[in-house]
């Protein structure tokens, strides 16, 4: 049975998010963890052209961050890690997490660390790292660094 | 003597601009091209994670968008590409091209099409491509695609 890693992204806005995003499946694939990817319609394609090559995202699996809501519990996933900038970012956490039961971590981070996001996340057992950062992604790969050693 | 491509980045604010800009680099490259990155700090910074083994960016050079226009001339600079979403880009744009007097190619993008920046670009002899596009990169890859054949 081969567990798997489900990272969650949501809208693409803010610029760090897909260099984030490759880095932290980049660092987990070496660290041994199959991937799989939920994301939104734009964020999927946006991985598809930076990483055009699949040097990246080769055997890593995609799927829609709606559609992935009815068919995640056929995946074995082992751990669930989420970037989270917005409202609607906390609520597919918590509601992945609520089906698969397993445990969760989120990347919180923005233009301003949103509080109210990292109490509702912790409240359901989610186990927060978060960092001020929009156009520079040097905060959130510092995170993903020790994420991926925590992990 | 080898010839190279400036490519301008300058704010990485738009979700589709480090995606597409990396795929813009990768396509020249397959074409033979060598590629020099004049950018903006995060800009850089984001190239850097995206690609962090450097499949794609490996013998790309990087320099800072505001220093390179004190050294750029000692670069045997062929052609100028540049994307183009706020007014600071056709400033660089226009001001690069100055410097160097090398035909130069500005794919303009954004939520939507600022006709004055065509405008100012195509009096300066400048060839545009334009684009609406912010979060979904596609329109922007099929314009790369069009340059690429074109250049």
């Amino acid at each position: 049975m081969i567990l798997l890693i489900l990272v969650l992204i949501g809208c693409p806005e803010p610029p760090i998010l897909i260099p984030t995003a490759i880095y932290l499946v980049s660092q987990m694939k070496k660290k041994g963890y199959k991937i799989l990817i939920s994301a939104n319609f734009s964020a999927i394609k946006l991985l598809d052209i930076a990483d055009y090559d699949k040097y990246y995202l080769s055997d890593v699996g995609v799927i829609d961050i709606d559609k992935g809501l009815k068919i995640i519990k056929e995946f074995n996933i082992e751990k669930i890690i989420s970037f989270v900038n917005k409202d609607s970012e906390v609520s597919y956490t918590i509601t992945y997490k609520e089906i698969l039961n397993v445990p969760t971590y989120s990347i919180v981070f923005g233009k301003s660390i949103n509080q109210d996001f990292i109490k509702t996340l912790e409240e359901r057992d989610i186990k927060v790292y978060s960092a001020r950062a929009y156009h520079n992604p040097i905060p959130v790969v510092n995170i993903i660094d020790k994420l991926v050693e925590e992990i």
